[in-house]
């Protein structure tokens, strides 16, 4: 039988998508609750959420930044996941803790938007800043580089 | 000198904030352009855009899906960066190239919003999958797990 591929529409929980997604992780949605899930996906409000934190001197000045995204899920009971991006801190202040005070600012963060994960992707060397945060190294980070000639097999 | 972390506000773009992030990758974005990108941040219209997609059959029934984020950037020349989510197809339906046709749509639909790359998190299994589209293993994924009792040390 041919399969289409199209953008989801919010029938689709009733046609097998809660189904399908049981085949990545448990889901327990009631239809009822699962058919306003798929309809806020579709018409945008069921949006990611930005947290953006920065860490500020005395005299006013960004030293250091850290964002967490909340991305609303079907699968685990709809918990979200909060997703933790583009930690830096400027080079004449690292060494300090800031870094890692931005970290648990987003962790809060996470827990107060009820994640039931915080996630983040880092290079071998900083692994054990994470590992002190309580993180333990989970999947690997796969990339596909679109402007630099990647190459997709068809 | 004392620091305090603090949410991100529109003017930070001004005082550090891309400094800040040359820590972490190239950032060339003009104060003007800065601004602007650093208020809807703020204001939340700055916001990742999901592309959901699923797989139909003649039938009309779902048998896959999947998800791709587009996540904004101030990094990078600003260039979103596309993240694929909650690729799943059911049992019945696998090994029949489904996933790899979803897969195929996620990395057009980033190409379309002008992604730098996309990236996605597997299991060491996937990889070959993955590989075989062109994606290459790039960093660590790390979690901490907040419902079921992950450590934080303080």
């Amino acid at each position: 039988m041919s399969v289409t591929i199209r953008e989801l529409n919010p029938n689709d929980v009733q046609k097998g998508l809660l189904e399908t997604l049981k085949a990545l992780a448990p889901v327990e949605i009631d239809p009822l609750n699962g058919t306003i899930l798929a309809r806020c996906f579709v018409t945008r409000r069921w949006l990611p959420r930005v947290h953006a934190f920065v860490a500020e001197t005395e005299d006013g000045y960004v030293v250091g930044t850290a964002t967490l995204l909340v991305i609303p899920k079907l699968i685990h009971h709809g918990e979200p996941v909060g997703q933790v991006e583009d930690v830096a801190v400027h080079p004449d202040w690292q060494g300090q803790g800031i870094g890692r005070r931005l970290m648990l600012r987003c962790i809060e963060a996470a827990r107060e938007s009820r994640c039931r994960k915080v996630i983040l992707n880092c290079s071998e060397t900083n692994i054990p800043f994470y590992a002190s945060l309580g993180f333990r190294p989970h999947e690997v980070g796969m990339r596909l580089d679109l402007n630099y000639g990647g190459a997709i097999a068809e």
